[in-house]
Order: C-alpha cells, then structure tokens, then sequence
C-alpha cells in the first residue's frame, strides 16, 4: 500500500475539494481519516492497494450529480466502488483521486413480475434481487461466485457471469436500462425499459466499462422465470482427456445445459477438505452439469447426458434430487477460489476464455506450461462456455515466484487469443490484467478504445489508468514480451 | 428522386475521386451511369430517393480500405449498402456520396459446428447461413421478414430480430466478433471467438449503429442448435382484449415461446386474402404462438397455452403437426407487409417497441388515435417482446393525408416513449425516423451519441444525417411539436 507520493497535491485537492463538496453532502458522507480510509484501499485483489483522497459514500443521484461537477471543475480523478468484491484491481483508488463509495444505493425501487423486470440502485446485492423477485418465481440469472456480497452495480462495471451464463448470458444480457451521471455531472438513460432502445448500444457499451465511462446511478434487470425443475449432476473421470471429451459431446449433441463445469484433481481436493460436498477426490476431473426446464424436458436431457457420461467410462455419477442436493454442489463450486486460497499464500486467477473447440489443446499446454515455470495451476472452469479459470499457486514473498507466475500467467493468456480466444471473461482487466491487453489488442483497436473513452471523459477523469492501456506502455510491455519470440497480434491473421 | 442540387461539386468529385479509386479497383467495380445508379437511389423505404456521386462494389478487404482511404482524403461521404431491403432509408445515398455496395461479399468462410459459428461475408443473405448450417442441425436465430433477400451485414447494421427474437435474442445477442474497416482505411476486429472479449463492448455498439460508425467486412455470428420439436399454434378471439390478456397470460405462467404474435382483423384478412393461409377471417384478433424444445417439453407447454387460451374463449385453435404446417402458418405472418401494401398506396410501418404490460393500453389508444386522425392504422405485431408494428395506410399524393400520417405516427411513437418504450425495435432509424429519436433522447443525451460518433469519424462521413439528429434539427421540431402541448422528454422523470 502506497500513501500520496505528493503531499503537497493532496493537501492542495482536499484544501479546494473538500469545501465544495459540503456544499451539497453531508460530513458524514465524506470520509477523509486515513485509519478509515483503509477500508477503501483495494478490492479483492488485495495485492494492490492505494489509499484514496477521500471517500464520498452519496446517497442520491442529487449527491452523485454534485461529486461529479466537483471533480471535474477541480480535475479530480474519481473511481467508483460497489461492494469491493472485484478480482482485478479495477475500483482501486487512484493516488490523489476521490474514491465514490455507491454502497448506500441499495434500494430496490421496483419488481415488475409482468414486464419480468426489477428496477434497482447499483449498490444492491446480487443475491438481493434474486430474494425480492423469489415471491413471483422470478430470478436475476447472472451469478458470480461472490453473489451474496457483490453489487449489481459492480456486475455491470465488469459484466459478470457466473457458472449459469453457458445458457443465460452474461450481465450484459440482462440488464435493460440504466441511469447514469457523466463525468460532467449530466444524467442521462440508456438503453429504455423496453427490449430494444434506439440509438447506438450505450448500455452494452457502459456494461463491462469498470467505472471509466460514467457512474451507474439506477439499472433496470431482466428477471427470468425459474425453471419448473433443476437437477445438477456431477461426474468424475479418470482422465482429463475424457473429461474434455464429455464436454464436447454434451454440446456436441445440441444441449444446452444451464451450467456446464469442469475441476481437476487439485481443485476438487482442495473444494472437498474446505466444503466436504461429496466431491470425488481421486477423480483426475470431475464435471458439473445443471440441466433445467419443465419435468418432462430435464428428465430428458438428463438421459441423453447420462448416456453420453457413461460411453466415456465417467464414474460416480450424482444426481440431485431436489434443491438442497442441487444448492450443495453448486455451493461447492462457488468455494473453488476461497478453497485454493488455503493451498498458497497467493493465487494469479486467469479468467481467459476461449472457443470451447479448443479446451482440451489449452488445457494439456496450461499444464506444459506450469512444469516449464515450476508451479502449480490449479483448473477450475466454466467449461460448457470457454471461460477458463486456471489459478497459478504461488508465494509473492518470494520475488522469483512471483516474477514466474506472472510470466506464466501471461503465456497462458497469449495461448488464450492464439486460438482465438480473449484474456477476460468475465472478471474485468482494472489493473491487475492491464499489460496483458497489450496480447490482446493492435495499436489501432487500442486506439479506437481511447477515441470511445474520450467521447464520455474528454479529460481522463474516470477510473483512469485501468482498463485501455496506453500505446507507450503496450510498446513497453511488449518490447519485454518479444523474447519469448511469439508474434503479438496473431488474431489479425485470423480473416 | 432528387439529382445532385450542385453539378459544379458532383463534377469537382467524380474528376477526383475516380482516377483514385481505378488504382486499386477494376473499372467494372465502380459504377458511374446515371441509368446504373438508379438501382442505388433507394432502400425498401422507396418514397425516399437519392441518386450517389457513384456506387463501388469492392470484393477484398483491400478494396474496402482503399475505397475509405480515396474518401477519406477528399472528404467525400460514404454510405454502406447490403441488400436494399431496409425499412428506414438506412441506407438511401447522400447526395455526391459514394454508395458503397457490399454485396460480392457473399462468402460463407467457415461453419464451425463443435463451437456453432459461422465465419460469413457482411453480403451473405440471412437465409443461407441457415442453409449452410442445416447439415449440421444448426441454424442462424435472427429471421426478419425479408430473411430470403436480406444481407446479414444489413441486419447488423439495423440489429434486426424477427418472430423468434423474444426467446432468442436481436441480431447482437447471436453475433460474436466483426472485423470492421474505420474511415481512415484500418482494419480492426471487434469481439473475439469466444463467448466474451475484452474492452469495451465494440462489437455491440456497432451492431445497430446503420453504417454510421464504420464499415463491416466479416461476421462471426453464432448457430443454435435446431430443437428437437417445433410446434405452431394459431388461436381466434372475438376481442382485442381477450386476446391481450392471452399474450399476458402465457408469459404470466413463466413460458417463454419461441415466438408470439398478434394480428389485428384488418391483418388477419389482408393476409388471408394474399395468403390463402387458413387465418381466421372473422376474429377481431388472432394470436400465434410457436413452442419449441424437446418434443416432451413442448407438449408439456402447448396443453399450459391451449389451458390458458381455452379459458379466455379462443376459437378456432389450430396446431400444427408437422414442419410444412409450422412453416404455412410463418410464411403468412411474413407476408403481412407485403398484403397490407395492396389495401392502400402508402404504408407508414411503426417499430416501436414497449413494456410489454402497456400492450392493451398502447393498443386502445392507438385505435383512439387512429379515428382522431381518420387514418385505418393495422396492428401486427410481435407481442410478446413488445415490439410493435402499428402501419398506417394513406395515399402520399394526397398531402393531407401525407401530413395527417406524418403526425399520427409521431403521436404513436411519442405514446411508446410515454410508457417507457422505444421508437425503434428492429428496423432502425434511418433518414425515416430521425425526427422522432428527438421524442426520446434529451440533448445531453444525443450530445452522448455525437461524442461516440465522432470517436469513430470524426469528420462525419459515414452516412451522415443519418440515425442521430443533430440538437438544431430537434429544437426545430421539438417546436413544431410542442403544439400537442406534451412533455417531450417524459422518461427523465422515471427513475
């Protein structure tokens, strides 16, 4: 953690800011003593951290408004927070800057069972919505792992997904409509309540933005209806290969479970002595299946999933029999990354995602990989949609450890846009993934980001830093990179 | 049709830019004669006619970009043409502009089943990516209308959807990664292969964007996997009312159908007449309803809709049993255009799009409006999604009627915004609606959709005048239409 390296500036900020934000919020909403600032230091990334200016924690879109047109007549950065649950650095304070705490928008403004929608505040747990909607067998579909504790309002920041977004799509896929405060303080809506909105896509534009294009102030989610019947099933194998080969086939046969999940044999140890969920431990690979609809449908789906398991020699196979069986192997599941947290001190979590045709190739070059580097990679992954979760063991106490798991992390993502694939899923890039946008992206597509950026903060003023990486540092970066002798931008080859 | 109002600029260009385009292009690419061009002068929203400075039809990549870089550098307008069949002049030429026509891009590149892409040219037609993808039981979602001529780069270009969108989504929910050419002649690549990509989400905002923000040269859109059973059923009522609460209903009772539709009596007899399809010509609406999954899901679902449609007093309850009865019952629906094009001379398609809770409100006071009016409006509509399709018959070479049409369409379309709808769903802005995005937007609002445009063209070159109003032209008819004495920007008060 790094105070101000410019007194002088942040004397000089808060001696101008801090007046004018009392000026419409009350002193308990501005946090400035750096024991409580603490609390703001950094998300769940917890190996990066920053302490802010000040902390403003409005509690109206008014308070919002008057944060925004402050910063920007003062040139101060701002970043927005939800629950501080992200992965990647992304709601870290900058130095200097105003961290915009957005945890007291948590109402839930309204539940329309018959448009199946919801409309909420950005500071409303994920888990929440899906409480308030419950009484008209109605849910938020998107389910990040952290679903008690995160904000809706971070689930667009980095469009979440979740293990059900194999069949219902990631945030952007479900949210509507959303309210948002520009940089200058303007609100303006986007998207409308209805299923299409006019105009260029702003909502998806501003979904997985990570704070640097607006401040989400209100959102409007799609609520989908709940399944008449949910069955999960888990399968284990003897080898990775079959493994692979199970996911292929399920797809393969034209279904499309709800999830569709696949750990190997050190994440389902290290799940099994955190949860004790039944999950078999000498299996080299288990998969989780979840197969939902009408009774008739599952029972169905089930078979043609059970047959294709057993061609492919899969062994103790468990099948839910109804939701408490069902919420213990998810639940399971969702430990994976508080489970590996026990097996090291730190834990690099890749969040590439790639075509599923070619899990099995990245999967055996991962494991290459890590006996090249020395180190352990943990898989646990949303297999059925691609996006892979290998986590890289390591000590960052140990500069060379942790100089290899960053080198290691990096290959694994080039591997990932090699096959045409890219670096993030569904955790964002903030900080942490930065350089790594460097594999990813040509000098002229980084470029265009800078232009949309600009188009919504001229001057920089959002969460900058994160995210779009500067041309100067992706020829840094790269300039590094060239030794491993790989070509940068192999996707441009691709049409 | 107008002719170029400046010969002295028409001339000024072609001298210009022709010797430039032949370095790069074969002459029969670039079309130049008065008679040729006609072809060009307009899309399928034929009352409004422009004839181009001169069309090109490139067939590379490098063709595209030296075609940008030529008007670029003379800063000549250009206008991106697929088929022809838009609804809102979209793609209508601007006067001494280029009409760029993609049509020799008509390349199905690759089908990938195992990860269900297809990798196609912008010229492709929509219906054979499904032809192409049939061998291996997939097929492409999006079926607009016009599905047999029009050019997935045009359905991009519009974010078209069609009957099956409210279970499977608008063209940007089934499209994965573009490959654009910019204005200044660079090549860049949207979205990725996988599910998900990095950054910001380009691929959504120039799906929809209608050729203002770049040109598309390559597609990957996503296949689905075929279900196993598709049923259609096609139910009478002897009121509007019974009919709407039907579509409330079935959506109430959690079911999510593939399509749902509603045609009003008006409809029902222009298209039988057209059509000879077996629609009931003496209901005052008739809903159709198509179920799609497993074959035992879908009995499952169609005796939960025939209960529900029973107790609302259908009649003439018919279900198909087999594909060619499915596809009679379609072929029908899709030809309601073209049947109400023979009751009057001038057809003027509404496209808004509402919450679906507003229907029967929305639906009541169309039909008020209408009368206030004296003009027949017909409904035919995709109700489930919300997207309505109001068409007003009148004769454009009367100018009253021509006037009366004008201004009830903006009252229908002002009344979608009123309940928190939308002014397009599916067929775009165009040069046809432009006016009416001043109904929905606020100034900071469509000042946010300038900025963005410009971060891509800068210089206005890409169909410009087109889909974004400028704040002069909205003031101008935000006066003219303040004499209805309506808010304009009523969903500023929502949240």
């Amino acid at each position: 953690m790094s105070a101000s390296k410019s007194p002088n500036l942040r004397e000089h900020r808060l001696g101008r800011l801090y007046p004018l934000l009392l000026e419409q919020l009350p002193k308990d909403a501005i946090i400035t003593a750096t024991e409580e600032l603490h609390a703001y230091e950094c998300d769940a990334f917890t190996t990066m951290r920053q302490l802010p200016l000040l902390t403003v924690l409005p509690d109206s879109i008014e308070q919002v408004q008057h944060v925004m047109r402050c910063c920007h007549t003062l040139d101060i950065p701002v970043v927005a927070r939800g629950a501080g649950t992200g992965l990647t650095a992304g709601s870290m304070p900058v130095e200097n800057g105003v961290l915009l705490g957005m945890s007291k928008f948590d109402q839930i403004h309204e539940i329309d069972p018959h448009n199946r929608t919801a409309l909420i505040g950005p500071g409303v747990r994920n888990q929440a919505v899906t409480d308030a909607a419950a009484p008209y067998n109605l849910y938020f579909a998107p389910d990040p792992s952290s679903q008690l504790a995160c904000s809706v309002g971070g689930n667009v920041a980095e469009n979440a997904g979740g293990v059900h977004c194999l069949k219902y799509g990631l945030t952007v896929h479900n949210i509507l409509e959303l309210e948002i405060i520009t940089i200058e303080g303007e609100r303006i809506t986007l998207g409308s309540a209805a299923l299409d909105a006019a105009g260029y896509d702003l909502t998806a534009i501003m979904t997985g933005s990570e704070g640097l294009l607006g401040i989400v102030v209100a959102i409007r989610v799609k609520l989908l209806p709940k399944p008449a019947s949910a069955r999960v099933l888990l399968a284990a194998f003897a080898t990775i290969e079959e493994a692979g080969t199970a996911i292929a086939d399920i797809i393969g046969a034209g279904l499309i479970p709800a999830g569709l999940e696949m750990i190997d044999q050190t994440g389902i140890r290290a799940i099994e002595e955190l949860m004790h969920a039944g999950y078999p431990v000498d299996a080299a690979a288990v998969i989780i299946c979840e197969l939902d609809g009408s009774e008739a449908e599952v029972e169905d789906e089930l078979a043609s999933v059970i047959s294709i398991l057993k061609r492919l020699n899969a062994s103790d196979i468990q099948v839910s029999t109804n939701a408490e069986e069902s919420r213990r192997i998810w639940a399971a599941r969702k430990a994976a990354f508080p489970a590996l947290a026990r097996l090291a001190p730190d834990n690099y979590i890749m969040d590439g995602t790639i075509p599923r045709r070619a899990l099995a190739e990245v999967w055996t070059r991962i494991n290459e990989l890590a006996e090249e580097y020395d180190l352990p990679v943990v898989n646990v992954f949303h297999a059925g949609d691609g996006n892979m979760h290998p986590s890289i063991l390591f000590d960052s106490s140990d500069e060379d450890q942790h100089q290899r798991a960053f080198e290691l992390g990096t290959r694994i993502l080039e591997l990932c846009v090699q096959v045409g694939g890219t670096i993030s899923g569904e955790h964002g890039i903030g900080l942490e993934k930065i350089n790594q946008m460097c594999l990813q992206f040509s000098s002229h597509e980084l470029s265009q980001f800078h232009a949309l950026k600009a188009a919504f903060d001229e001057r920089n003023l959002l969460n900058p830093g994160k995210q779009i990486p500067t041309l100067a540092r992706c020829a840094e970066f790269n300039a590094m990179h060239v030794h491993h002798g790989e070509m940068p931008f192999p996707h441009l080859e691709r049409f």
